[in-house]
């Protein structure tokens, strides 16, 4: 599948219509028409020059959505909501935007349960054959992306709304039983809760990219996307992958402030954060079983890093007025010398989308690289950008960030030795 | 001056009847009855364990003050304006209390301007002899304490109420200068202003120390503690000396936090930090060129970690009611994606001597070490502990702690060898 | 009932042994020895002086609890967990509490729920008789007291832990169908449902005051203490009473502030409100059922301000570590000119005992003189000090506050006009 | 001056091409459209109808400033930096605002000091006539304003830069004396003091509003507005005003919570504000002495509502990259039962043109009533508008606003009765 004399890499958005892709799409146009600054961008810092990353200008998107409409339009939506798209600037690269809608196909939603199916067209949730023949058709369309452009390869990248928890049976953990139940109609009960070999959507998604040669990065908490079964497939396959859930706002921070507190052996006796959003992911995630596959993925972060389970709360709620300008409040209640208790508390105001955004073009430019390097399986270089790594015990932001620079080092070692 | 038969390590405070000291001593003599735990102590956790450094009930306290009173009913008055140090315990304690009066001797507020002039009693303020006179008097009173105890050496630190800058005039670089210099009567002129020969009490604290050999922290960001001259002196007599300025409460959560920035290219547009407190260290810190020792201190941490210089001010303000319970609020305004602007803020309520003494007792113990291995010069690898590490340009918390934990390995991979 | 010769008013503490008795009853012993100052008394201020509140020193303190215990190891163990209640001043009246103890009786958990039932000791929930023999046993410990002490009247305040809502049927409607209800052993189901004829406790609480002609001060919002059918006995007996749920923090702040936005027309968006605490008044909490009375009773005074609903939320989460100290974080989000978005945020830091001590003496205060003035059913000019003021619609604290100036005014020129 | 039978009322901005100018000339526009609500307008709320106050639609606006530009570009300016003004709906009214530029003539910034000379045209500052010369030549701008747009009176409002502090020599006292200063050259020394007759340019404007027969609105800190003598002239003229400095932001919160503290005798211990800002008028008082102004006035709302004077302080700093986005800390520490102290902390960020635009226009509204009812002096029913209210103690903001509601009570009832 790679045409290795293409410069192009493709970039295929699960979730294309979305907020955050909406986003990525307008930074990448303007960056690119040089309106605004590359701030936001690891892959654009002096420290990770002269690593063979695909050049911004070499990106081709599209991506499947279960929702109509078109980027632009979606665009001024964001500019109305939370002005963090400028108005003024996006007019200059509205015939661009559009060219990308005639590389968006229709997505599935199948077996993500009520709150996402509700935001598609009937279409995309109303699916008669086996989940092999949406592999099928979400893999076709991929490819044919691939070839209408003459794209070296393509990463395929997860940006849609948090799913429920997936199931956990047999047919998730064995390539074999695995490939005999896409054979199936396994569907999700009414409730969003899924049975064994009943996979959702994200998985149907990365199911797809294998099948094509195709690396996938799973931006999202739906743990679906990777089961043991699928990530055997990929290293079999020779692919890299990675995720879950990119790491952008009140878990980066923790994940930053964390380890002062062991530095200083300082008891963190509770942390509790709560969280505020209201764009459609804050809607989705207001809906209790899609909320837990968020809370799971930022819960585990501070026992790991302290080494004990302080008193803990991570809490989302919906406020709509917000859109995606989440804010966050923690509060760290600690204990020091004579045991006494102090406390910190932080606020975060980010908003998601444009914090996430750039990360996931560094991700599309490492996973292009990793696969140019044929590393296969899960990139566990790119812990820091995730907030439940595959793979990876360390979630303490600063040792994640040593081992990703530890990476490039050696990339650029072994370029200058071919040289 | 070593008598290294004895298993007993001397503390010798400047500043011994001030907040943190008396903090210090009452933890220390509560962890002695398990009345409290060691909660603060880097030095009691796990990940330190197997290193060779003096038990805590092998620590003999003692120091120079400038005020008068009894270590016990400071602790009371801490007791009374903050809680930090409990009431009931602290009469299980009291005798050994006692006994540490006995220890105390009185010390020089010479050069040190107004503002700490005003804090002591008419004789440690109305010298006659020349800074010579001083340094013998300061140091004849350190070793009559080691005798009087039988301690193997004694650790001086240095936590008085923070000086003016010091002068940076040729006496404070060559150590011929500097001795000469000692000789005169040279005075600080009435406003505060030290001429470059009229070193502050400090500065003679630290002579005092060198000739006595013995090591000594700056725990304070009194700048004239520790002048080329002198560090000069330290390295010629063997031993090793560390400072300035305990990284306790903003600036530590400043540079835990500001390497994140770094992390995801979100460049910081400002840092605001206003910090509020009320005890005597704030009362001396409302006068302005005390202050400035202080903030010069807390300000050069952002440009070093982030590699460009924001907008910041660091503020410090008097409010009495707080007593020692310091607040601060930083206030990061930072751009990312799309140049779009966000904020991080966060509010630390910390008790500033309860943050401070674990950090005193683990430098003790780490200088007891560096003694007893022969180091000497400045202790780079305890750079985590200060706000301006001597001879270490590394201001990211996590490299610092990274850094003493090699040391650690390499001090435990000795011990064994040699076993 | 009432002596009016006597001088000495009773103060009856529905559970006197919990972290608010304890600490009015401290606080008052104290503010007699002058160990404190009467700071938070409302009645002690220069505004309210002229008006014939009995003295504090006329005051004389017994109650009802489910727990057993001592008031002074109550007091030591609130030193210990949050420092609120001096320790060294504590000593002092050490025997005037103890004396306390004497005067405190066996209370009941009858249908409280298990989250309540839970805390008391077995006889205090496993009751056969009917609901009217727990009215009896109540009372009569109520009358002892005033016997006894030889009281002019005695005020009941209910202090207890936040029940589960109650019932609503026929039976909280007509006094004569609850005084036949309360012949039965009408149960609550094991859940802490309660059906519409099995009074809580706080109900059973309040008829026995009733029935002891007494005035009832209802701190708590347990609503199931007055119920319409119990309202009407009140004033059938002449009897003052009032209540719900004593407005000490977050709510206060936000009755306080809410009227500002509308004064600059500014429309509130969402108020998001985050409360964490940890005493046993959190444990309760923690149970769903119990934290909704809370809820509804903090959450109803927005759109009675503002005029409209905007969206709200009130989170209340246990966190053990914090005791009484709790710590409440609010967002609002309001829209100005243009339509332009901005955002209000407050954090409280509180101790929920410490704020409702004084109020609890201000209200009995209130009660007697009410009483004196022969003044029945609801108090409406105490609204200010209520949550959810039982018969007033005003929920401006402004307003509330200049009603209660208004009441003053009106008294303190009758006691003129008479004299 | 006054043309009854005119319907339009002009409103004469000092500043006009200022932040707050523009928003308030882009909202007033916007709203007329209908692309906008008329949301922070309280003369647009239910409670206000049904009073006599001119339309938005009859306003007409002009002004004077110093510096050069055009309303739209700043508009665009401001869409940029804060994105306060929709740039998708500014291009709507482009016309209209344009219109405008027309009727702005250049004002002065005669004895302003260095900080608000260096923001204006070099003709703005070189002026070689006496203050009367200025007075003359300001007024016939307002005069022709009025003629050219047949208008029934102009309302003049200084919103420009706050100017240091007025002095308070005997000509800003008397009249007579007033009089003949302006027939001097009196000239603010080079560093911005100003001697006793040497009139700042906001009293140049108000003499010239006065002696056009205007009421005249003082929006800023300048406290040379109105000097007493000036003061008396308005009221021989028969004309109202009113001042000083809106009440936009910190201020109003802190006058809103603050009588909470009052009801509940919670001794405030310290109430400590910080404030940052980043605009023109953040530049400005980033000069100490313009700033001294601006904190005077801050300062004394506590005081007033309190009874007694807590440990306070006012901080403004200037960050640009906040623009007009202001950002204010206040810790509040307060002192309740058994004198503990707690702590109210409040983070308000709020765009100041946003707020005070609504308010600017709706004290336009109120003058213009008052001008039509024969009001002079000032006009004290506007109190809860301003931060210093000329002539009225009360500074709780819940009692101002109740003056207003009276005032406007009234109105309606003068109407009713005159119908």
């Amino acid at each position: 599948m790679r045409a290795k004399e293409s410069t192009k890499t493709g970039v295929w958005l699960i979730g294309a219509r979305g907020g955050l892709a909406t986003t990525l799409l307008a930074g990448v146009k303007l960056i690119g028409k040089k309106l605004v600054s590359s701030c936001g961008l690891l892959t654009e810092t002096p420290g990770l020059q002269g690593v063979a990353f695909p050049a911004l200008s070499d990106l081709v998107f599209g991506g499947h959505d279960i929702r109509k409409g078109r980027v632009y339009e979606t665009a001024v939506e964001i500019y109305r909501e939370t002005g963090t798209i400028p108005y003024d600037k996006l007019e200059v690269v509205k015939d661009e935007l559009a060219e990308i809608d005639d590389d968006i196909a229709l997505g599935t939603a199948r077996n993500c349960g009520p709150a996402i199916e509700r935001l598609g067209v009937p279409k995309a949730r109303n699916l008669r054959g086996t989940l092999q023949d949406d592999v099928d058709r979400l893999g076709a369309d991929m490819r044919a992306f691939q070839k209408r452009h003459k794209l070296g390869t393509v990463i395929v990248v997860n940006l849609a709304s948090t799913e429920p928890p997936a199931g956990t049976g047999p047919a998730a953990k064995d390539p074999a039983l695995f490939r005999k139940a896409l054979l199936t109609r396994a569907a999700a009960s009414s409730n969003g809760r899924v049975r064994g070999q009943a996979f959702r959507a994200s998985t149907l998604y990365a199911a797809a990219a294998a099948a094509s040669g195709f690396p996938f990065v799973n931006f999202t908490p739906s743990s679906g996307a990777l089961p043991p079964a699928l990530q055997a497939i990929f290293g079999e396959s020779g692919l890299p992958f990675m995720g879950n859930d990119g790491k952008t706002g009140e878990t980066l921070v923790k994940s930053a402030i964390a380890p002062m507190f062991k530095y200083r052996n300082l008891t963190v006796l509770a942390w509790q954060g709560y969280n505020i959003l209201g764009d459609r992911d804050g809607l989705v995630l207001s809906d209790a079983s899609n909320r837990q596959s968020k809370i799971d993925s930022k819960d585990s972060v501070l026992a790991s890093i302290l080494g004990y389970k302080p008193h803990t709360k991570v809490g989302i709620d919906y406020v709509p007025s917000l859109h995606d300008l989440k804010t966050a409040w923690d509060f760290v209640h600690f204990q020091g010398f004579l045991d006494y208790k102090m406390a910190l508390q932080f606020i975060w105001q980010g908003c998601d989308a444009i914090l996430a955004a750039p990360l996931v073009l560094d991700l599309v430019r490492f996973a292009a690289l990793a696969l140019r390097k044929e590393e296969k399986g899960p990139m566990r270089h790119l812990a820091c950008f995730f907030k439940d790594p595959v793979g990876v015990a360390e979630q303490d932001l600063h040792g994640q960030f040593h081992q990703l620079l530890a990476y490039v080092e050696r990339a650029r070692g072994n370029q200058r030795s071919k040289a």
